[in-house]
């Protein structure tokens, strides 16, 4: 079901309804840009400590804007054996609240973008239609912003927050609007003798109006109701009304619950997200590393500094994740998948020894047909992820006496996979532990290289032609980890390079140290 | 007439046809955002420099993306007294040339995108069908890598731009690779035996298409011809084929002309601006400041950092430009026309003293109709501003004796308001002199008043009460311009706020010195 900010209220209710029924959740988002770094392949070197690639992704990545988001929603239906699926595919876009209200700044890049249009993405939807969000902050601030108001107008002391420190006599008018408030003073004194009830003034400026509220709030502190109104050409203009003690209370009354509606508005997609965070549910996702990322730093807080903390504030908002490319990369499936992208695992689930599992989409829902591909619609991709999901955790169940068919989400089986988030391109460190600390391999048979930029990759193979097989992670143009097979061969490395022009050889403990080295200094004055 | 990567070839010779018959053109460009800084209004001090403001713009405004051009083209047709108009709305969009292109970034702001969206701005056909540009570094630099390949094709030394240091022997095939390319090998040598004449390799990595053509070339250096092909599917497999001397040369050539073609596509946007440049006819804008930056950054050359070279490099690709924003605020207009907005400029020249121009649409090409709001279109926005160039410069040809109907683009009634761009919201500086040096109005009955953040303009009223009117040009929270209507009570507000805990006054003066202080303090080291 696609959902903008057109259909997202009435939307909202079957939305929190998939996700109190089911049995765990799958997501995905769309990004305008990955990368804001040079290349992509500097940002995710082979070597990369854990910290190191949090701070890579975090610098270079959260400016993208996430402006679609895949929620697919599946519960087992046990008479049938089969899952019900509910898919939202949800736009999203930062649309400015009012006109006070921050006006968000997101990077695109165009290979992105290009990429989603060659795949038919419809930016129409986000730009035009995308629903709004706030992450907690910026609620917390509204509502308590809301709340001021509320608690200054029942203690019936106006509206203070707008009255500046030199207006709490009566306002001081500019000599040259001095005119112009005197005849307004002089209609609302008309509009208390005749049998009218509102005065609507022309349109003016926003500190003729401030001028004016000031003015009346002083003059006339009972029996006036003054208020901002928009015309259809976002022409504003002050329309005042003669009301007694109780329609005044009453306007009031209103005006707060506009403001409440309002502001739940503004909320908007962020109430999703707190959603699935309350249930608790299993969250499943496809590499989804970046997609947890940005899901906090958009709808929830700017992302920690530091990993550990980013670590806890993903169990707050996620207490329950699973990464299907890291599943498929781990035992025992790692011997029968090849190839772990989401539409070559899609494929590769559906061929022996794994099996499909029934699904359908609920009424109402769209039923995709994985025949036929449609990926890269968030929405889609989350219900592939879910389906791939099922038929791994399935497959672990023929491993029971006696074999079980179905594995449930809650199952002790797949409790090894939790919160285990895939690590693009690490060679040694397949996933970062959200819920402990970071496998730390010995990187004693690694040497750190530094050559002309001439250099290719034949280049360093030639160079370590004696060594047999190498790895070769690239830094930069001038840099790279050599990773040799054997640990014993570094010291021969390091002592035939000892008088070497051209290139330069660190081991990787004296990599480490410099660097440690630099960033203390960085740290003195 | 819609011009978007679909249909651009075919409409660049009328395109250029068009600027060539032109008498003049109008322009207007959409851009992804306005400003990058915290707000817009502390961008646009009422009292900037020259120099401040263009450097505010430079390095705030300019990482946004110009996606829509207008070009609208006005003939006139003397035989019927009228024009003739022409105009273009080109969709503009970075897509990456091709894998190793530039990764272009760029900022989008939310509230522009909004705005846009409000006006059924259409995204996709910017984002799937923008017409790809260059910059004339980038377009020099992929003429002289083709003329590279050229010349080492010309004299039969193959391609040794590909061929890293360490290869001019045979290539260095990696152990885990020899297998497979001495399986390329046979096959080759078979290729030669049989009566077929084209081979294609299955699809590959590029490490290994590298190793192929760098063995291939070392074995075989006569008598075939090797090539890179896509598949639909965009993978991409090596294609060997027998050809004798004369054939290899045809190929090649056909090889070099596509490259041609393909660079030629890769300007693509920029010729038509390369086109308005060479033509050196009168292009007219409205408050064009922010539009000729972004035309000259995107398709010429980054901005230089000085406002003086800015100016030059300005003379260079437009030679004369006319801003219908000053020309609306300058003398005879300003007292004719109270708002000088596009849209309010337009309705006001329809009215006397104005007359509406005789204008049509050339056959093939829409005619707007100007009852019918359609801001906001940069197609429609360019023609508008023709228009009111039109009506404005013939209202001048009304002094003459006898007066003139009709005044053409090149009458030297004009020649006054040439080259001379609407500085937005500078008091006394009305343009930016891209001829000559900037206006240096006197500044002696300005303060600088630094003061506590909650203060507002109410504040700073009272505070002058006594100098009668005052301007307030704010510059942040805490400090602001204020202009007093007389020059001889600068001295005296000066002292009366020596004692002053609160604020504190500055000359413009001294304002001045103590940032040209500061300036010579971050110079050093
Ligand atoms: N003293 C006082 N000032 C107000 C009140 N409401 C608005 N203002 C001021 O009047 C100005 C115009 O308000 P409004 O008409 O809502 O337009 P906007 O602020 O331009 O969106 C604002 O900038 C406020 O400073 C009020 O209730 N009391
Ligand atoms: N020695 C040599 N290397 C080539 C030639 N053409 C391409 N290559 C290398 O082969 C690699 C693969 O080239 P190509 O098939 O065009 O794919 P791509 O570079 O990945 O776009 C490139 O990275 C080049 O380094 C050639 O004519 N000679």
């Amino acid at each position: 079901m696609e959902v903008t900010r057109k259909n997202f209220k009435d939307c909202l209710n079957s939305v929190y309804t998939a996700i109190e029924e089911a049995d765990f959740l799958a997501i995905d988002g769309e990004f305008s840009g990955i990368s804001d770094g040079p290349n992509v392949s500097a940002l995710t070197n082979g070597l990369d400590t854990p910290e190191e690639r949090y701070t890579k992704l975090k610098k270079h990545s959260m400016d993208f804007l996430l402006f679609q988001f895949g929620l697919c929603t599946f519960k087992y239906d046990q008479s049938e054996s089969r899952y019900i699926t509910k898919t939202f595919n949800f736009y999203i876009f930062p649309k400015p609240f009012n006109r006070t209200s921050p006006d968000l700044k997101f990077i695109c890049q165009s290979s992105s973008i290009d990429f989603l249009a060659s795949q038919g993405f419809d930016f129409n939807k986000v730009f035009c239609d995308g629903i709004p969000y706030l992450n907690q902050d910026e609620e917390a601030q509204l509502r308590e912003q809301s709340e001021d108001r509320r608690n200054q107008h029942a203690n019936g002391v106006g509206t203070p927050s707008f009255i500046s420190p030199s207006s709490k006599g009566p306002a001081h008018v500019p000599e040259e609007h001095k005119d112009y408030i005197n005849k307004v003073i002089e209609k609302v004194e008309a509009l208390f003798t005749n049998a009218g009830k509102t005065l609507d003034l022309d349109p003016c400026t926003g500190f003729q109006r401030k001028l004016i509220y000031q003015t009346l709030n002083w003059k006339f502190p009972k029996g006036l109701h003054v208020e901002t109104v928009e015309t259809e050409k976002k022409e504003r203009f002050i329309q005042i009304s003669k009301v007694d003690d109780e329609e005044r209370k009453r306007r009031e009354q209103q005006k707060l619950e506009r403001e409440q509606e309002e502001l739940n508005d503004a909320v908007g997609f962020s109430r999703v997200i707190h959603a699935i965070s309350k249930s608790a549910k299993l969250v499943v996702g496809h590499n989804m590393l970046l997609d947890v990322m940005h899901t906090i730093h958009q709808f929830y807080c700017p992302l920690p500094e530091d990993l550990q903390d980013f670590k806890e504030v993903t169990m707050c908002v996620f207490p329950r994740l699973l990464d299907t490319k890291l599943m498929a990369s781990t035992q025992p499936f790692k011997e029968l998948i090849t190839n772990t992208s989401l539409a070559e695992l899609e494929k590769q689930v559906k061929e022996t020894p794994f099996k499909s599992p029934r699904v359908e989409a609920a009424e109402g829902f769209p039923s995709y047909n994985t025949a036929k591909e449609q990926l890269h619609e968030a929405g889609y991709d989350a219900y592939i992820t879910g389906l791939c999901f099922i038929s791994m955790a399935n497959y672990l169940g023929t491993f029971l006496t006696p074999p079980k068919p179905y594995i449930s989400a809650r199952s002790k089986l797949i409790e090894p996979f939790f919160n285990k988030l895939f690590l693009m391109r690490i060679i040694d460190i397949p996933y970062l532990n959200i819920t402990g600390p970071d496998l730390q391999p010995k990187r004693d048979h690694v040497l750190y290289v530094t050559f002309p930029k001439e250099w290719k990759t034949s280049d360093l193979y030639q160079l370590f032609s004696a060594f047999g097989n190498i790895q070769v992670s690239w830094m930069d143009d001038t840099s790279a980890f050599v990773s040799l097979s054997q640990t014993d061969q570094v010291q021969i490395a390091m002592n035939t390079s000892r008088y070497a022009e051209s290139y330069r050889i660190q081991t990787y403990a004296e990599y480490i140290q410099g660097k440690q080295q630099d960033k203390e200094k960085l740290g003195q004055p």
